[in-house]
């Protein structure tokens, strides 16, 4: 899979994660966000996941998950965003349909 | 694939469409949901699609998609958003893994 968030670490020392910057939004400590985009490559990452999911909706989805599950959401969750845009009527279904036809 | 909308061909006649009903909506002439969540089953898929992606995203993509390829979207963004409700870290996407395992 082509579509890993940018991980980092905090969302401390270099100025707002890229949810937080992409939302134009201040970064507070313990942003849901923050682990999963960083200051650079995640807020394009996060324009597709808020654009296709909205940001209201992930941070709900995250905030229910435990912290060793929500890396592996927001991989799925930037895949699907990304695949919606490029295809946006079967966005990653299209995937779906390919590979059963090769089954 | 066994998350079909409910179909219908208006909102007139019969009350709201399933989308508006879940919204507590009126269902004008026009509904962008209505031809494709019916005023029954409807408004559970809808649920799912709301919880998931938000009406508001759903309804601007199919804005910007001819009419002839929404039932396609509504039928795949349905899927997605049954899958994420059942597995809220992998979605469909866990499909796709399970799919590239057989090939």
């Amino acid at each position: 899979m082509s579509s890993n968030p940018s991980t980092s670490s905090t969302s401390g020392g270099g100025g707002p994660c890229g949810a937080c910057k992409f939302l134009r939004r201040k970064c507070v400590a313990g942003c849901i966000f923050a682990p999963y985009f960083d200051s650079d490559q995640g807020a394009a990452h996060f324009a597709a996941v808020h654009k296709v999911f909205g940001a209201s909706n992930v941070s709900k989805l995250l905030f229910h998950l435990p912290v060793q599950r929500r890396h592996d959401a927001v991989v799925t969750i930037c895949y699907e965003a990304q695949a919606r845009l490029r295809d946006p009527v079967y966005g990653c279904v299209s995937h779906i349909f390919a590979l059963q036809q090769q089954v």
